[in-house]
């Protein structure tokens, strides 16, 4: 039995250390990411089994890869290993304002791009499963991942597995018909959607600028139960106001936090894995307060995965000081 | 002839760098410190001279620490070595707000806590000493501490040696009425107390909210003639507000630091430096200045040690820009 | 079902860097390791399912501990976790002729050391497991640990589970007559002893100069059906010639290796996985020599866990130039 | 043909990491910098083509300063190499307030100090450039490098080259007056002088709070045709706000950056280059918030060279936000 | 006036430090190479002027990649900049007997594998050149590559420059037999090759166990002027013995080194940059024995680039002892 | 009481890792060493009180140079501080056959180089001092060291502390005719003369190939009691065979140690730290012994200090196993 699969591609993630830029440095720091992975990572600290279904190179990148998944407890045994293709790879410099953090892909041609239709018995991979999360990265890789990913939707909900979708539109991956497209066709199939105000404008064309108003359309237009976001401030690089809210017919809100941040990749999505967590005991009002707090919190991690333990999401929820604990 | 002797234990301090959580980590900075040792080296940057006395294993973590700690110019001449037991050693992780720092300890068993009566023979220990200084960790470490640190107050008391308490209370080595108990017993030996009003009303139970008040009521009750404290606002991680007050029947305070904090350890110990260098030459108001700039300096600096000179401190309290220096 | 079970501590490892010593250092690499945990990777390098079967505390450092061991692979799902005591630590220096390495434990007052009878039902750790394989380091960490050791070996037989112990010697954690009499009451329920000439000799009384004859006095004493042994030159630190041996009536035998040392722990436990490896196949030559390769192998690995291919190992066993692959 | 030929002396600068104190360090981060070569550097970034004239030392650390410096595509051949003499180094410690960042020269008896006249031919060296721009460190080095500081400007102004001075008073060289008396006969042959407030009436006499009205008699003192300067607020260390002016007649000004500080040095240099960019297109206006926008996100970058890109400053000018870019 | 031009691709180099497996790293050494550009620097080295021609993607990675090439004063600007595509990458493990060296390439799809014909307009190019390098590296690219080397070696021939190919078989790149055949075409405008005995067996059919022999029938049959080659023990992975030599109708030998080896990569193109030099000043002999000099040295340096000066080569071949200089 | 006052000039020693070169690297690792200094840390570690007296620049490198003395246990009561002039540096490359390590000295105009005769009162220095040992090197530094080396040893001798001079001549600082003078004037005082036979020879114009006789030549000819020296067979970089002797009328020998090399400086002046505590009790041959292990161990060891415990000298001298310690 497994509380959540996810579905996508995770790379392995080049940076350079203190601030430097690409072009002037002589070390990577290496880590691991991938907006799916990161999620289902989330869902195990907060106690949840999670999967996570990908395809991946069999080289040294990567059982490098793997070996930190699995370090994780995500469960990684329907991963498809081929010899083929590639892992795919990001740079990542960090940023200070006015100077923003930047990201440099290189992940065309990966073996996840390359996944072909057949290669994942969905109704079988989906046995046992309680809930789908794919973000809207995984059908930009390749029109085979866009396919992949409706069949995975379609499946899902043929057999009564819950569904959601961050809709997190990647303009470097492709363009915003495009994206829109792929989610129109979706959307019947999902149950909970996470799009930021920015996405849902732009994608889907529903442009209000009161998220209530602009989740109820959604909701109306589009037939998801609930649609949730975070919003940010970002005036400064190492320091934001983050704050998550979710609306089902009825507002949930929680607390903003003020956060010091020290890599700001993965706050979306530890939200979604709050959010899914509060979802899976049908309590949205602490999915939205406990994503939101795991996402605060993923501001302060180096890496894109969540390394904080249940008992400090709650911590943290309880509004605990941050004086060194000693 | 010796200022300052403090007695208390020292770590070997193990963090991960770059704000990493100590399960990701491979790779761990190596520091070393402690409460009463970080308050010796303080006083010899201020240019007094201090020795620490304590007891340590001597193995190849020994030898890293009383390396350390020479390097300093305290005296280690009455620190005693034995080939038994073992080094505590601390973990540290570094915080981002909403993430406190944390301290895993893992001090148990250390050749400290097995430090039996008799091995120190205090009379002679504390001669030609003119100040003694300890915190309240030193007696949480175990029965026999708690017991050598009142014979060396005794001691001290009975020689005319100054003594000072920072009262320092550890939640996770003793219990509050532990810590109080204890410290009833040893005011009495006292000249100095600091302790913050959290600590006066958990121990003490002197719980006012005005400082001056506290310390007054502190003073009429257990016999001290000082009473000092640092206060923080701490409603983040990487800056604070940070400054020092005292009470001798008047207050004195000093200005109120806005700080960068690079590693928050040690400024307390940093302020008890300042302030017993302020009472060897019988000016408190002067030993409350200089202990709160050595203590907001010292939020600057990785590490337990107040690793700045006394002309630093004199520029800072003259209110030095912190344009750079060249 | 699982191919091999070990059962074992494991260790935090903390080494400085380019040869540094402890004394000196700022800064230290982490890695895990233990005898049976190593053992246990190597078979699932060699693509065999493995558990390790161990006790740690649930904190930061056990969570570390966790995650890398994880991260191979190894099955931890029979791990018991404890919010009491502490994870064990070890710490390296590196040496070079004519300064050995050193080891510096502190590993007293671990979880697994306070593993009391009871804890782990044997009868259902060992259903569905193939092999259990323990080493003698397991039984030297306290009074239980060698009680339960001994129940472990004993279900095991009587569930017709295969047994393995490598003999492995500690002078740090006890007497040579406490560690004979503990494998004189084990080695009845032993199939495959690994043992060098002077832990037999030391800790059985079986001192024979000649391998082949040694080895069949301990099968013909102690009952056991194969022993085995690596033997090493070990003039110089930093290169080595290493090989490794059976006996079960008759000699098996396998190349010598030069080997250049990275990193010389583990090569024993490598063996081990090799020697198991051949052995769940009843082809003990094939075990001898993959287990040899593999510990050559694991000399030029950083940590002590066998960080290779099976077709890596395959290559050296054929005969593989040490030219760069290209 | 060149761009801008800018004349001065760069270092070795060594820095620990990690905000510790030169005295506590066991590592140094290695860059290299020169107010005359981090100028050049920025110019090149901006797509000028750029020369820097200088005398190394040719060992070892002159090879990597000129490898550095290579690398930008700073044209370096005309600088002088020589047996003789050393490569100036500086220490540089980072700060946290209150504790400002500190440098520790060490370049007396460096190659370029000991730069006597006749070893450059100035009408050679000065052909086929269009601007030649110095700073007030050059002319401080020795009174060999002040005289050929001012045969440089002279010989320019002689054959059309146009010139510019950034004053940059270093009380670690030299004393105010020498400063002035230097400056005094430089000014003739200077068309822009950037010059702070605090500089203009320290070593000029010319003490105006109002930047303009002070400018304004600058060039009615001393013939200068444009005066220019950045302005900070430098109350803390890790963020500043920073802007830039200039005045010919008229003012013009640009927006004020918050900026997070990475690591502080050249952002005067910057701004230099940004000025000369914009006047070489005979637009003051877009100089100065060019040169503003290189300032700023110089703040950001490690090490006293500008690596940005000309499309990076673009996006800065059109108000680019920080979040990441993906 | 170009000495030598030499065309190929260059890529990142990633690898993991102190023999770590890519698997288990979290960090990272970037350096660059590329078997031409290694050439092109060993000729600076020795005195040469030097001219690198290839085509990179304009990134970060790019800009990375230019930066370290201009450092080393070889001649960037016929590199060809586009913004498609990508920058090749690979990984390195370095390795210890009995583990070999191990690289992984992620170069497919780069921006030198997409160079067209008519990019580069070789009769311009190669004017003002004295000698045209490359390796069989480059033609194994791209089937554009192929074609564009024919061109190179076929306009160097027809405008009298000197032309050497250093055949560098790679396996993980074509076949033999696409490789041989390729050869076979550029045989007839190729005045130096370079091949070792197996290349020269596998892809042009001359396997002779003496190099002498083999040398003459390459010239015989193929019709090339000089062949040279290098050879090596290659018993273990941090020692080696190491020479060169040529045959022109007559054997040229230098001596054997013994070389303890730090990064063996780049040897055979510090061998040919000797080579080249040597033949420019038309002395063969000393082109082996200055080639021979370099490629030991090369073997001391980390990563690809030959770092040393024409000083430590004379040194190197005038027998200099290997007691540390001071 | 001191046992032993060494006097001479300590340096800032920066090294590139990982077998850099200097030109390229980006980081450089921080030791401090200096003959004298080594000497005299070596005698500590084997038990003695050691003072080091030298001259210091009271700046941030004097401060780090102090401190690392000061951990080491060695007296520091006797430095000089001075605000004026600077702290030598040094810079090591490390080698790898047939490239040797290299050193580029960076120390003219240091603190000790200007140290005037009248700054130290020899007779008050000397007093309660058993053994004063000083080499070549402090002559060597500038004419008033010379001067004060001499006074150095004439006071010795005139209040009966015995002493040593290790001539260790260096042709970057001076020449052998100079160096050759001084010697000849400074023998006289000298008990225990430490010259390799290529010193004696270039210097005191004594060629023996035969050591015993040469050091009978020294003996006979300067006053000399006993004549000591190293020999090494320096063929490769990464390992030697290293043995010590010494000659008072009857030749004293050692075993030969073969090392692996991990920092090959400061094992000369170990060995005569060994030197001389054997000589303190009288037993010459002792000292060789010891000096030579020391000197053998401290090859392996990173930095210039000794960083090793008598009983780990004890342990080799008695021959134990390098095999690893656990």
């Amino acid at each position: 039995m497994v509380d959540v699969l996810t579905f996508g591609e995770a790379m392995v993630r080049l940076a350079p250390p203190a601030f430097q830029r690409l072009e002037q440095t002589t070390n990577l720091d290496v880590e691991v990411g991938g907006a799916e992975l990161n999620t289902a990572v989330g869902l195990v600290r907060l106690g949840r089994s999670a999967q996570w279904v990908s395809r991946v190179t069999d080289n040294a990148l990567g059982r490098l890869l793997l070996r930190q998944v699995r370090g994780t407890g995500v469960d990684t045994s329907r991963v498809l290993l081929t010899p083929a293709h590639r892992v795919g790879v990001y740079f990542l410099e960090f940023g200070a304002a006015p100077r923003p953090a930047e990201v440099l892909y290189d992940r065309a041609g990966s073996a996840f791009a390359h996944l072909a239709p057949g290669m994942l018995d969905w109704p079988t991979v989906l046995t046992g499963v309680r809930w789908l999360h794919l973000s809207g990265i995984t059908p930009a890789l390749s029109a085979d991942a866009a396919a992949e990913s409706l069949t995975a939707l379609q499946t899902a909900r043929s057999l009564g597995v819950r569904t959601s979708l961050d809709l997190n539109y990647r303009s470097k991956l492709w363009t915003p018909s495009a994206a829109g497209a792929w989610a129109r066709q979706a959307l019947p199939f999902v149950e909970v959607l996470i799009a930021s105000r920015g996405d849902a404008a732009q994608l889907l064309e529903v442009a209000e600028p009161d998220f209530a108003r602009g989740a109820e359309t959604l909701r109306a237009r589009f037939g998801v139960r609930v649609v949730a976001s975070v919003e940010r401030s970002a005036d400064a690089v190492w320091r934001d106001r983050f704050t998550g809210l979710a609306w089902d017919g009825q507002l949930h809100t929680t607390r903003i936090y003020e956060v010091e941040v020290v890599d700001r990749l993965g706050a979306g999505d530890a939200f979604a894995a709050g959010l899914i967590h509060g979802l899976l005991a049908d309590d949205l009002a602490r999915g939205v307060a406990i994503g939101t707090a795991l996402g605060a919190l993923q501001h302060t991690l180096p890496g894109d995965l969540p390394w904080v333990t249940a008992a400090e999401v709650e911590a943290v929820l309880a509004g605990a000081s941050v004086r060194i604990r000693r």
